[in-house]
């Protein structure tokens, strides 16, 4: 066993609810959060970079149709995809970001692309997704993205809102993926990737790709990664807010980000989740929803899950 | 004379030198700057809010050609114009944002238009171009948006390129125009519109339209817009932060943003500059390139205004 390090991976937050929940689907969740623990520890155990882990352990999530990023995504008003994605490296502070792209497979790699390939941060839409063609990133299909169950819920939410209710589609607005880092040298990172809102607007870019609000990494700050009802966590540059305060104040990590999340989110009914580690490898995973797919991996290999209001159990 | 208020507008930073200024040149700029604080002045001295103040400024800096963020606005490498914009709130922390839009007369209307008609905080691209025609803002033609000389700036940058080096154009990375006020209820909002940098990739988001990074406003902090390299605002959070160190800790807003600027963005070779206000109504204009076409007006009404490294002048 190698020097201490961290990884931390979220699948989403919202109402999930263990009475709607299968037990076969408690499951595959459960695994999908473990292999994703595990792509990231792999990394890091071989003295790999927080910044390779996390952009690690987002591709699996990414794969995993279970989740609303990549394979999986949600769909537009227009019922076509639209997927952001963002990654940023504490130790240069650079940060990668794409919005409003559909073809590449990985989007956390077009978002890698753009930090290192391009002379720019932030790509959007035809344009970001003509620089992943130039980068040769690999492409999939709309069969390949399609999932019967998120159209379903496109087709549930259109209705509902017909009637003028809403589908209580969990995932409607809190999909998202992503993990925070520590690394065995101490450098941070953070990524994250999502399909947006269900029933988007085609062109709304949620919070995931905005640096300082759905994703941020700063050594001398924290790594942060959310997932939640965006347009607050945008309002709030909450990513942002929790390492500023980790470098400006002498509040704690938890403490920091129970606040943003319980008081100053919760007040104007923001809701969602987010991850975050600190250079001094704590760990802090909150939410103000019901549930948020979540796990942790430390140098000892074991990888700890949790879905609802409960502790972490360990998964494998 | 009713309370107090302030209102700052900046018109781009970068290498703005006084030996390649024409007397009529430098007198158009100083017009413009004194057109748009008069605009914001209109508002505010009727007892209006520094969101309307903001936004009134920005589109006079926006209808003006000098400037590169609406008319004017700079060509990217495909000879199109890709327009972004933002606004924020500081009294409701509402924000709303435009990225990679191209007709809308007024992008900044466009960004006000989504944070009050959508229940989204940001819209790219054809989705984004789309929505501004459901809300039947203002449209005009490519001619209208055309100039001649960001079109020899596009070819001189391009040409350069071929050969290698750099066309030298003050305007490449720095064309951004913005606003910041506060009112005199004591409510700050920041605005923010820019054509981007020339011959940037198509899908290139600046951080004019970032909140957090050119754009931000609270109430309990401060009101901050940016001009410069963007992607070192975006990396920076460099709004959030400022407004986030005005909430969290005692340094005065001048030593914030000079810091900033002249320390923080400096080292990283992060060129430009910010225009900030705090409900204290202290203002500051900070910038690490040779000039920033700036100025401010305060309840007095008299127009103060500046380009290169040199005090405020009265302007009318």
């Amino acid at each position: 066993m190698g020097a201490a390090f961290v990884l931390a991976v979220h699948g989403g937050a919202g109402t999930i609810l263990r009475s709607q929940m299968t037990a076969e689907a408690e499951a595959a969740y459960r695994a999908g959060i473990r292999n994703a623990l595990q792509a990231g520890y792999a990394v890091l155990s071989r003295g790999g970079s927080a910044l390779d882990a996390t952009v690690a352990a987002v591709t699996v999530l990414e794969d995993d149709p279970l989740f609303n990023a990549g394979r999986g995504s949600v769909y537009t008003t227009d019922r076509t995809q639209e997927m952001d994605a963002a990654v940023m490296d504490g130790e240069t502070m650079n940060a990668g970001a794409v919005a409003g792209i559909f073809g590449p497979k990985n989007p956390v790699l077009a978002a890698r692309a753009v930090m290192e390939k391009s002379e720019h941060v932030f790509l959007c839409g035809a344009g970001a997704t003509e620089f992943c063609r130039q980068q040769k990133l690999a492409f999939e299909s709309a069969d390949y993205f399609f999932t019967q169950r998120r159209m379903d819920a496109l087709e549930a939410e259109l209705n509902a809102r017909v009637s003028g209710g809403d589908s209580g589609d969990p995932a409607r607005k809190h999909g998202t993926v992503g993990a925070v880092a520590c690394d065995a040298r101490g450098h941070l990172a953070a990524a994250t990737s999502t399909g947006g809102m269900t029933a988007k607007m085609p062109g709304r870019v949620g919070d995931s790709p905005v640096i300082g609000a759905g994703t941020y990494a700063d050594d001398c700050g924290g790594a942060v990664s959310t997932t939640g009802h965006g347009e607050y966590f945008i309002r709030y540059a909450v990513a942002h807010e929790i390492s500023a305060r980790l470098r400006l104040t002498q509040q704690p990590l938890a403490e920091i980000c129970d606040e943003m999340v319980m008081k100053v989110l919760k007040e104007v009914d923001g809701s969602g989740g987010l991850i975050a580690v600190d250079a001094k490898r704590n760990v802090a995973l909150s939410f103000n929803s019901e549930g948020m797919y979540r796990g942790v991996v430390r140098e000892n290999g074991q990888s700890w899950a949790a879905i609802y209001q409960e502790a972490l159990r360990e998964v494998g």
